[in-house]
């Protein structure tokens, strides 16, 4: 019985006007996000601007949609820094208030590391954290860190630390990367990064994907996962995978934004923290017209509707 | 008048046996620097293994230094984290403990962020720091931190903020961004970020350097510095390059602890964070070897023995 399993968002966070984050746009983007299907939440990942938001800033807007009575076992917060002691308070915090996993980056400061060192890296985060439910899910994104698990990192991993180390995010955009790793580690609960590989990967035995169209699509891409053994499973697929390289043409954390902002009529959702800009209203728009022309694409919030 | 010149040492970070920074060797290491020559400070920079230290560890190790007399006007400590939050956090503890500067890293988790998202950051961090006496000093390391900062952005933040950005430390390794730097912001003090560049760096008026192996070579160094207009100052600075060439052909960080724990005869000077692994101890013989056979390279402590 795995951990996690579905459709897993890394949830966008919200900025107000002071560039502060927000908090209540946050908890509402979780609620609504569980209703459109999604069955885990990612905060702070790579979509989530997480690596911009300071220490304490993410373990408030966790401690937030806790209370707001979101489920922590659905709950995967990133916690991966380029600092193992920051690293381990991040962890030890989010296992405390009962999270179901963490997703950690490699330290990504410094480049070509060796494999010795990060096992090192893992095996006293691991020890640090010294909490018996730790479940760490390893996040796997070198395009972006730059610093990657190889497939003998996550095997030695894996030997070491078997009730801990349970899983894998793999954003290489590399198939075969994911495939050798689910060939390699059977158990092992591996989420494909983009819903591009869902299919594909749920055929050959990974977890769901973690991805962060999850955001704007989580309905259809729910759809996938629940009917990936039935005849239409690849229509379904090449659905979900033409919204996605119509998002992707765009640079990927600021078209999402843009998307809220336009569905939610609140153009403060489209704000970004640098070192990120917004997308310019002309693309903005251009992108809209595009995923409504081609997709009859569309985002409901009813629950907000009825609270007015 | 600069605000700082001649020899920085980013200074190393000793480990105890536990992994936790051991500030009493710090401190030890910061006296030191000063008496073999070192003008200025800067803790927590990559040869620190600054970015595998958590955000308090830095803050408290920061205060220990000061704490045991350590000019605050020639502390120059690394600032930046990919967090605009934490970053500010550091700087504005950094300037409200009295340090003549900070030493700033760009963003670097996202990559190849806009001019004007980098732009916006540094903004947005100075005006969040609100500190009359905060002096930035730009950290320019494309090899490790993958973003850098453009000539023209460097630009449009000294024309933002002339008071404020005064200088940077040019890691790029490229003597040819050293000098476009100098030749378009004369009164920009540049570092460059290898005493390679040193006596270059002077006759086209850059203010001194800061450097990894200021470490183990302020003294040499330091010499070139003070005797950068003399006639013997082109043997002097041959001197210093042979020295580094050789060192550097070995991990760096790893050597300069490895050189470190020799001299002082302390082996627990070797000690690492991960994702850093100590030399293995054929190679640190081997640059011990080296170093004493071609430069007669000798460390001298005297003040510990004194108090023997």
């Amino acid at each position: 019985m795995p951990n996690f399993s579905g459709v897993i968002a890394p949830v966008l966070t919200p900025f107000g006007e002071d560039g502060s984050a927000d908090a209540d746009r946050f908890v509402e983007h979780c609620h609504w996000l569980l209703e459109q299907g999604c069955t885990g939440l990612a905060p702070f990942g790579t979509t989530s601007e997480g690596n911009s938001l300071g220490i304490d800033e993410r373990m408030e807007l966790l401690e937030e949609i806790i209370d707001a009575d979101i489920e922590p076992e659905i709950l995967m917060p990133g916690t991966g820094t380029p600092s193992l002691a920051d690293t381990i308070v991040l962890t030890k915090h989010a296992v405390e208030i009962g999270c179901g996993g963490v997703l950690v980056l490699p330290p990504y400061y410094y480049k070509a590391p060796s494999e010795e060192g990060l096992y090192r890296y893992f095996s006293e985060m691991i020890e640090g954290v010294d909490e018996d439910d730790l479940k760490v899910y390893l996040y796997h994104i070198p395009p972006v860190a730059q610093v990657g698990f190889s497939l003998s990192l996550i095997g030695r991993l894996i030997k070491a630390f078997p009730s801990v180390v349970v899983g894998l995010k793999d954003s290489s955009g590399d198939w075969s990367n994911t495939a050798a790793i689910l060939d390699a580690y059977p158990k092992f609960e591996v989420f494909p990064g983009s819903e591009v590989f869902l299919l594909d990967g749920l055929r050959k035995g990974a977890a769901g994907c973690i991805s962060a169209t999850c955001n704007v699509a989580a309905g259809p891409i729910r759809k996938v996962f629940d009917n990936w053994t039935t005849p239409e499973a690849d229509d379904l697929q090449a659905g979900i995978s033409a919204v996605r390289k119509t998002i992707q043409s765009y640079p990927m954390i600021p078209a999402l934004k843009a998307i809220m902002a336009h569905f939610r009529d609140d153009p403060e959702w489209a704000k970004l923290r640098p070192p990120f800009t917004e997308l310019p209203s002309a693309e903005a728009e251009k992108l809209i017209t595009e995923l409504k022309s081609k997709y009859n694409f569309h985002l409901d919030f009813d629950d907000e509707e009825d609270e007015d």
